[in-house]
């Protein structure tokens, strides 16, 4: 079967400015909106923000945390998913997307996002940490990432 | 947070009889009817007899995939996550249910049961091959397995 | 290139009688006079009598520890290797190994003898706590456990 | 129990130019040479020629494979170890490691170098392709980066 729904990741740091949060809810939001499902580490930070949108844009939100304990996620992804791999669940996160968007972010974002690199997957940043990173589009707004995320996969399965 | 959701996975192998794959889909429609998401393993079998009873019982299932290809996923998943890490995605599943229920079943299964075992989580088997696994209950019915399921895990959150 | 070199498991629960201890012991040294690396989990019971008695017959052993710390590691591995995937580390092992070698035992060990099956690797049991598990050849001391091993894996490459 | 001894991982491409390698094969050599294990990702190019390194230098290099075949296996390692985990394997090898020697590399090098910044380990660049993470002690000479890596564990622990 040709699965035809787009997952799309947003990472990002479990710990977040206001500016860095608001930014992730919106990309959350907007890709409820086109029915896109949101993958997340299921945290703090930019990873609750992106489940809190993607909850009120009235889409599914899924949750792939480190630890073991389904009581650390977010409580506005729809599906918590507790792995206990530790940071080895960064290589699930850029697998199981067909693009990332990258927020802010630390080390283990940069390290998502160079997974995603590795598979050739699309990558877009915003506000992304690490601009000087070749091979990430960087786009202005929450609108825009989620637009040349979107429009990516569907380039890069034609 | 408490997370309220309750997660049951439901393993059994990717090539089964017609009734095994029967007590599949009742186990995941009646999951579905009673609200909890069906976490399993997203291939063939089993796998895609509960994805397909968890749809028409308008609930949400979850494919943890071994490979990397989402198209190996069965067609009636919620959600499909390839996460590339081969036979590493079973422990991903124990840890990620709050009960399992297993239906007849290879190896794979066998470890799956197994890790959830250690883990303490309740495990009801139905048809299930391996009978002799010390502290597995032994359901008769799809319905009897999701009681036994349903139940166990709240007792075990008391 | 074909690799020469024979890995084998040595798997069963980090607490365990001075019998199975004693057990675990031998077969690490036999393994090690024999020249094949001993693959274990790193931990204390059995995998700590493994790597002990690899230790004393010259031989290699290397620990795939469940954590992050490698303070937790038995004191007698060659290399002891943090992995902190978990449980699922449990399936490393499983790959790792050419062939497993399984005495005592709880629900961990029997998720390695699981997908060892699965993946088709000969497994022996010496004193194993599931010997209803058909496929696993039963050993009577040591000695057996390591002849079967290793004569198995070169059947199977064969 | 405190272990005493120091891994060191080697990170770089499977594929690479021979100055590179050279790089690769003197650091593995002068590791061994200092009584440090070399873990590397078991493949050709940097991998290959830190394993080739290690061995000449009487030293034990361990490979942890992201496939199923031991006979991928670069043919120097000393013990090679396929954990069927695709990319989730780099979270493994940094997690293994004290600290991270990077040559050359490409996303996966990357991924492996961010996993290990996050973890807070010394990390060490030679020709390191991505020189503008902050926090990467950039190495002139394959004995300098050995030296830093050694000196930024010793420090680590204090």
């Amino acid at each position: 079967m040709v699965w035809t729904q787009r997952c799309v990741a947003v990472v990002g740091s479990a710990v977040c400015t206001e500016e860095i949060a608001k930014c992730a809810y919106d990309v959350g939001y907007e890709l409820a909106r086109r029915k896109a499902i949101i993958i997340c580490g299921g945290r703090g930070g930019v990873m609750a923000a992106a489940a809190h949108g993607a909850r009120d844009g009235g889409g599914t939100s899924v949750g792939i945390l480190p630890g073991r304990d389904r009581n650390d996620a977010a409580p506005h992804l729809s599906v918590a998913l507790p792995t206990g791999l530790g940071d080895a669940r960064n290589a699930v996160i850029a697998c199981a997307a067909d693009a990332v968007i990258a927020i802010g972010g630390g080390f283990g974002t940069l390290s998502e996002v160079a997974l995603a690199l590795k598979k050739e997957k699309p990558v877009v940043g915003l506000l992304f940490s690490f601009r000087e990173i070749a091979g990430v589009y960087q786009a202005k707004t929450p609108q825009e990432a989620v637009d040349i995320a979107l429009r990516s996969i569907v380039r890069s399965t034609l």
